[in-house]
């Protein structure tokens, strides 16, 4: 696990929120030194994501803890498998459990939607990419689930990819002129993106020298004739309510990239328990 | 909207999140005194939650411009309803766009979700209760929104609330230790919340004197019996992957509170959109 | 020690406010590798408070510092008691010195007032209770140090209680409305206490359902019979300006809590030293 | 009321830890648009401190309360007398009120000891001067008390003054020693004082260049004959349990300094009130 | 100024850490009321940058401030032109003063640095970049200077930009393989740039579809030469101590790219004075 | 390395503006278990400065690294001297690797800078002072490397000096008014210093009992004569573009301290590179 000061962040509010001045029922309820032995286990099928986070938020509440990891982010667990494991002192172990568990199965939900969604599309050239439709605070660790289930990124925010749409079209009076001032202005090492909505607009946009085409909820007839037109000048992504479209056939198609908000806007949380046992 | 520093702490994030070092598809296609309108839509029927919020992330990125809300949160919109209208400058509200969406789109997937729940359980006492399984860092939004969605808030925190489970009768020896040792030292403005499987369990607890029992997993006649036996010497609430039991029925049992953990671990982010206008 | 942000948040405020850019006094007379043994000595007898606080303040200066209790929170030690011993480099401990102090001698104060308190009314059931009037960013230490006094908590902040007040019966239209509105929107985890100050108040809040009432500045004849009118049916606290009073005999009118907001808003920090000897 | 980022935090910390995610009293029984009317009443003769930061208070919770001050900082008011007035929003207003009166109550404390002691010393030339034996957190808070208060500050924290002591001096080998290293490390802008314990350590610091030398715990006799020693050459504080001692007679010995580390570690809060009144 | 949370971050850090608790000099001297009138004299020609962040400075200090600027960032200043005006509080201006300066002096320096360069390949095609050799907690200002000197940003960090190295072939095994690694698990958006020492690394990096090749100290005839076995095929970077190097000559060997450390990591502060006048 | 909250902020900063969301290219590129080893050689002579800072950014980022220094600060290097070795995991130390460099070579850029100013005036008894024209964020560090090199601080901020200017001058009424005024105000412990522009206003100076005396912009002559005049009544401090003059004759005009803004406002970074290579 890289050093990433976002995801510091996102564990100590995450922890602030859930603990607040302190755990009262294990505080009242436990002795201090009661040890206990927990697992984590899958409840059904999914991708695992998290583990290594999952095992952070612990250390963060109670740097004694022991975990055990017998999988590894990206495997897929069947229903009962043992995740993890952890032993150590019962108070912090309790304490942190809720906000382990609420970021591991967010993340495995997010994996394993990936996941079905890169399935779908094997076999042929399409990637399955995000969006910056990301729950707020979560964005580098949902990136993160996407690229474990098996997807790829998009831009991270708006300071590292350019995507021109209709109002910057808009402002700037063309696709052509836009495409040069963002050129004129940007880091030499991005590529730039530009949405279109028919054939004149994706031609301007090749012309121009757009690296990257974003086709926006077009029939797949049309985005098969629009690879057609762009013969490899530029990448071709597919994109607009995705999740409702078969992938398949979008693929099909010979796009290159196929974007889904819902991969992170529209997420079902893994069923992952935590079970406990103290020693006595 | 009162004065509240979770809430202004993941506005930060969110926006730092999405901004990085600046929106260079607005900085270099969008002159500096561009001027825009915009309007967010609901592109299908939703209880709205975060207008106001939305106005708030509006605000920090471009305090001079004007936000006019149609509704407020908690109506229920229907598709092509404009919900909201935002004019200023430009660059600004591109910039804020994302951010506003995405916060918008998730609360009032989680209102609209929540008010479901609700209508089922109408004239029925039972009310719809959260959880602590939300999403990290949006805790004290999405409780809002469970709350605007007509829904009721389970305990904040773990601080604000006593919820004593398996883990802590056994550390404690029995549900009659625990309810006494959490009575010792908790506020005395806190309830006190008991897990309880079966029967025998549920008597002990309000012998000794639990305010609030979690029924878990119990079949609907089993928890119909608990409301027989409890004869309101304590509330009694319905717990345990309750999103996929027919809500109607457990309410028809009797019991207080349905806490349901779905309405906020996994969200359908409602469909919204915003359009702008550039002026010219 | 429990994990707690806002105990983490006020060592590192206080540190950061006693150390500046540097401790230049030790940084010019102290050569980097001395090294010095120190001990925690009562000056008077108290009730000791903060100790491993202290401890993590040491170490959060210097990560090398031993630190040996011979003591925990909340005996009684008597003047002369070595309280605890430091050892490591000197120049960590003397930066660590005041701030370390500060906070032991005022947390052993509070701890101190408190058990004064609980010793009064022993024998009796009143409880005393502790105020939001505590110091700012101290609310969390000295909440716990209320606690190590034998003392109980009242509610930590706004959210986690309910106390209806005259202005929010009169904007309610009465106690009745007020308790009801409470009832309808907040969790239904917490108690609502309404503050009274006569015996028609008193009746209207217990038909009402408040689950305690605050008798706010009462004699102590009317408060006995306040718990004659209750009888039973609520918490009773008596209220106001307690510090001035006669403990035992505003218990004996059969109350259950006592606040005392002097116990934090007045306080005499307890005589503690803390003595360096550096090793040869 | 000048920038200082270090007041900016601990009225951010004092706020998130008493409102937590919100009023819920207010929330639940008074209407968002109800307006209401407050006054800081004096319960007792005070030196009043901490206006401006009380109005800072209630306009971070809510920018549009209205804030008249009838005194400023450092006066005198009489019991009864009417301090402030603030109208407005009245659930911003109820919200803030606590933590406004902490902060007030304590400064207020705080300037009202300090006045006593001023008066107690008027006519000599000694000066009332505050220490490191702050609450943390508030530190620049309570430095601000005591000069409103007619005292004058010590060093703010170990960076911007040298106070060389026993243990120092060991590590340095002889006064002269540490004021010599002091001397050469620090910035030319600060002065170096010595803490000396008898006549020989006396002439020993003045001899080294002390610029302070601060007198531990001597008796009146021996002060007075330090003064004489010294004879201008260096600035003499009286130190060590001045709260206990006839600070009169310490003045008169003729020390320039009297430093008394209770004004901030054992403060008595001033009594005001804040009584409000619903517009209807 | 779009909004940018990381200049915030460190205007707020420059002004902690130059003011402290207070402006003592000021406080003491200068009466509350006093007015003051100021302007930003150049005292040197140079490209000015900063005007609009030093007056965010001036406003967070004083909020009531009035701020004028006659020019514009970009612009270019003579010696004796009169950049911009402030005028209000004395107190408050004087406080902001120094850190105010800091900023624009530094950011000056860097806008005319690149100014110069830009100026010495004027006529060619090379642009001027940055590095990542800016100074901590500086990039974001730093990088915009080089804009506004007329340069172009190379990646702001180290997520929003792909540089493969030596160390990155060695591990990876070959420059095929690490750029087919790269390409495999990096946003769509962002172009791969290689390092190469000779022609041959120059040939496989093309191969293996590098959009960016870095020509690490070459000589200009190498580079030349580099330029015609790409034809275009990728950007070519200049790189290495290039400030040391005769840009011209290094631009005219048909490189797209000079890019250049010392731009932000030796920079020569402009002169700019402010000067105030009191109002009487 | 003495605990300071302000070299932590700066670092944090710093590695969160240059790691962002995670370095793409050696995460994508280089095997998550591989070693590598690396030196830091020095490419030219240079006083080194930031060892241990260095050190404490590679344990941010990757607590497991070993870090070996053969060098302390202050010591001065040859080109091509091994200032430090690292080891450890590669992906972790190539992602502190920029962050490390940028704060050594600047720090080690200010502490070179100063040793040859120290070094003009051995032999006279002139100290080399820097000012608060530092890098805004810097300040901390830079006036570290400033006494690394040999030099000695001024003033740290404006709460721990006084430094009266023309305005304060103007404002207070006269020289021995403004010295009067802040006497009265500020700390016992502090020095007062007075910036005065003729020997008149020097005269004044003095007989108000201004500690230090800051010569601004004169002639060698005249500070010859105002060195004479003083008589040792003051220091005297020469400022003013003095990184523009001949150190050494300012020196022997007998002055105390030589303070010079450019030692900080216009740094040359040292030239250290790092070298890394990975165990196969």
């Amino acid at each position: 696990m890289i050093y990433n000061t976002q995801i510091d962040k996102i564990i100590e509010l995450a922890l602030e929120e859930d603990i607040g001045s302190g755990d009262i029922t294990t505080l009242s309820t436990i002795p201090e030194d009661t040890a206990a032995f927990g697992r984590f286990i899958a409840k059904e099928d999914t991708v695992i994501c998290g583990i290594e986070i999952a095992m952070k938020v612990f250390l963060t509440v109670e740097p004694t803890v022991k975990f055990k990891a017998n999988f590894k982010d990206g495997d897929r667990v069947s229903k009962g498998d043992i995740i993890a494991e952890v032993s150590g002192n019962a108070r912090g172990m309790l304490t942190a459990e809720r906000t382990a568990l609420n970021i591991m199965q967010r993340l495995s939900g997010v994996a394993t939607r990936t996941a079905e969604c890169v399935g779908m599309v094997k076999g042929t050239k399409a990637k399955i990419a995000d969006t910056r439709k990301t729950t707020p605070g979560m964005r580098a660790l949902e990136k993160y689930a996407v690229r474990i289930g098996g997807g790829t990124n998009h831009r991270y925010n708006l300071a590292d990819g350019v995507l021109i749409k209709d109002n910057h079209i808009a402002a700037a009076g063309s696709i052509t002129n836009a495409v040069k001032n963002a050129r004129n202005m940007i880091p030499h090492t991005l590529k730039i993106e530009v949405e279109v909505e028919n054939f004149e607009q994706l031609n301007e946009a090749i012309a121009a020298g757009a690296d990257i085409i974003m086709l926006d909820n077009m029939t797949n007839e049309d985005m098969k004739k629009c690879v057609e037109i762009t013969a490899g000048r530029a990448l071709l992504e597919a994109s607009g309510n995705m999740d409702r479209r078969n992938l398949r056939e979008v693929a099909d198609t010979g796009v290159d990239i196929i974007s889904i908000g819902a991969l992170t806007h529209t997420v079902k949380a893994a069923d992952i328990s935590l079970k406990f046992k103290l020693n006595s």
